[in-house]
Order: C-alpha cells, then structure tokens, then sequence
C-alpha cells in the first residue's frame, strides 16, 4: 500500500505547509462536493497510523449527504452545526474494541487458506492476543481512543494533501451517537468527527503556551 | 509560532516520503545523540496539533540519560526494553487533566496585565470553561487523551521532518508511571512513549486491512 501513496501526486505535498499551515475551519464551502472515491482514498492513506500491536481499531462513517446530516444533526449540539452544515464530508471516526477479535478472525482465515503454517498462527495468537482477549472494557476503550486519535491527526493532514481543509470536533451526545450511525454501542466508542471541505471563511488564528511549561527533563 | 516553522529549513520536508516511509523501529543507534535544544524545537512544532477548546491537554516527560532511563526501566515491560534503551531520547506523553485550571490562570494574568477588557476575560470564562470546570474526571481524561494522542501522531512525523526515526509505545505500568517521572497523579494521565532517534536496525513491514472493511456511509 506504501508504494501506491509514494507513486501519487498530491495536490500539496509540502510537509511544512501542510502541518504548519493546518487551521480549523468552522465553515465550508458547500457546493464543492467531495466523491466517495476520493473520501476512499484519504481514509485509506490515513490508516497507515500506526496502532497497538497493529490491531487497527478504528472504524469511519462518513456523512455527505442531506438525510445523513439530519440524522446527526439530532445527536449534534448546536454549536457544530456550521461544520456539519456547511462541509460535503464528515467522517466520524469511532474506536472498535473487538479489532482484536477481527484479527483472530483474520489470521485463521489466513491459515485455512494455506497461506501460514499453524506454528506460525500459534505464535500470532500467543504474542499479544491473549492479554486483549482478557482484557477489561475500560482497557479495551483506551487503545482504540489512542489508535483512532491517532488516525484523526494523521487524517487532518491527508485532507490538506488534498487540497481541503479540515475541522476536528466532538460535541455531540456521545451516547446516543453510535446507534444513530447504525453501529453496534457493545462494539464502537465514538472518538471524534472530522469535517472536511474547501474553506468558507477565514480561520480564526489560535495561540499556543511556551512550549518549556510543557516538558520535564528527567534526572 | 508559524512562521517561525514555515522560515526553517527541515532535513526531510517531502509530505509522502514523511507519512508513507514511517515505519515503528525498535532498535535505535545509541551512538546518536540528539541535543535538548532539537527536543525542545520537535516537541515545540508538535504543540502545532488542535486541542479541544485549545486547552492544550498536554504534558511532556523527556528521559535522555542513563539514571532517567533506569528509572523507568523499572516501570516498563521487558518487551519494551529495547527503543527504551537504544534510543537517545524517549518522550512520555502525559495528559493534563488540570488544562482548564491553566487556562483560567493564563486568561486572569492577561486581563490584569490590561491586555484584554473585563468583558473579553468574561466571554473567554463564560464559553466553554464552565463545562470543564463542572467535568468529571472521566470527562476531562477523555479530552486530555484524545489531544494527547493526535499531538503523538504529529511527534511521529516531526521526528521524521528532522531526520529521525520513532516508536510509539505504551507498555508500562500506567499506575506508577506518572509517580516515576516525578508527576502528579491526580493531575496527568499517562498517554503513550515516543522513542526517537537514528535507526539501529531495519524496521519490520505491517499491513493493513483493506479499508472498505473499516467503512460505512451513512444514508
């Protein structure tokens, strides 16, 4: 998959612009449509975040029509409507805390079909399974909020090197989001929402602290 | 801040090579020093990720010697030993779950310095701090561990704009992590280590699941 990105032409791919230049836009322009096949492509370029133990547990549903936005809109408050109103897409972007029974599915399948040997299934399914497979909800929840957070920062950039911009947001009712998104509450935990489009408005411009009164040297 | 980036001059600014060509390494060459200065300006460009309400929910512990290496040693999963103890620099990402508090202190001293009128310092407390200040903890470590988490993502990349490598981890034992990097525990969350530094070995390949499979849009 590295060698398919590599061999792209980005709109932008000016590392520096692109991470420095990032600003959060709170309005769209709606008439410029995004396609799902390029909705595709920048999911799929942002799932190379990397993840624990490489069990991927994220999971989008991407919004980018009327009846979809009005569902959401439901669960949304009123301060992100700008956002959910104006931008073609929005992904929400949700951690799966089964991706590790995804994985033994996966490897099984991979078995079956000859491709590994069960020595090396065996392996696969002792290194780390087990101690997911035990696991508490509460553990569970934490690596797929830190994979899927993960993904979203990764997915702000890919939408500038796309030539968008983007807004990340989360205030929506989390407890009622999953279901409104057809997804099972057991399995998904909402992590964020990430609009995306070409700019309405001008940004506004945001600060950040001295940098040295976030960091300990340890001794 | 930006334009103080956008001015530099980095040893990789290509947006493709620095995504697509990351990989987690977990041999570093220990050789390879990197000075606090550099630390300092690669967590200070991290620090360019969006926060939620901009509270900036973040904290950095930076363990570049033997002694503090030890120390977490003692903390850290055996299967982790080796990034921790090859790579010159391992960063701990904590989440600040006081962050509002800051922002309080931060906006109070810039009104009595006479920067900002008592209506703009009102508008500033009245948004959102007052839904913060109400938070539960869970509430508050959420948030701090989703800023936490997309700043970790960023430290991935600018590691690699300076010509380094990284390994994101978070094998150790969160209870007595914060304690060990002489931290308060009621006030950060441990979120995950970033080891960087010049590679000490040939990375291993991981794949990703065909991202049709991660995909749902919403009708």
């Amino acid at each position: 998959m590295r060698e398919k990105f590599l061999a792209k032409d980005y709109v932008n791919n000016d590392y520096k612009d692109i991470v420095f230049n990032r600003r959060s836009y709170r309005r769209f322009d709606p008439s410029q449509n995004i396609s799902r096949d390029e909705i595709v492509e920048m999911l799929d370029e942002a799932t190379i975040t990397p993840s624990a133990c490489n069990l991927q547990a994220w999971h989008f549903v991407v919004v980018d029509n009327e009846e979809a936005r009005n569902k959401v809109k439901a669960v949304t408050m009123p301060f992100n409507y700008p956002q959910l109103e104006t931008a073609p897409v929005t992904i929400f972007i949700l951690g799966d805390i089964h991706s590790h029974k995804v994985y033994r599915e996966v490897w099984t399948k991979v078995y079956e079909e000859g491709r590994i040997t069960k020595e090396k299934l065996d392996d696969i399914f002792n290194s780390f399974l087990p101690m997911y497979e035990k696991a508490d909800r509460d553990f569970l929840i934490q690596d797929a909020t830190l994979d899927s957070s993960m993904l979203a920062m990764q997915l702000l950039l890919v939408a500038r090197a796309h030539g968008y911009e983007a807004n990340p947001w989360a205030g929506y009712n989390s407890k009622d989001l999953v279901a409104t998104l057809n997804l099972d509450n057991e399995r998904f935990v909402p992590i964020m929402a990430i609009s995306i489009g070409k700019p309405g408005e001008e940004p506004t411009e945001s600060t950040r602290y001295d940098v040295n009164s976030k960091i300990n040297f340890l001794a």
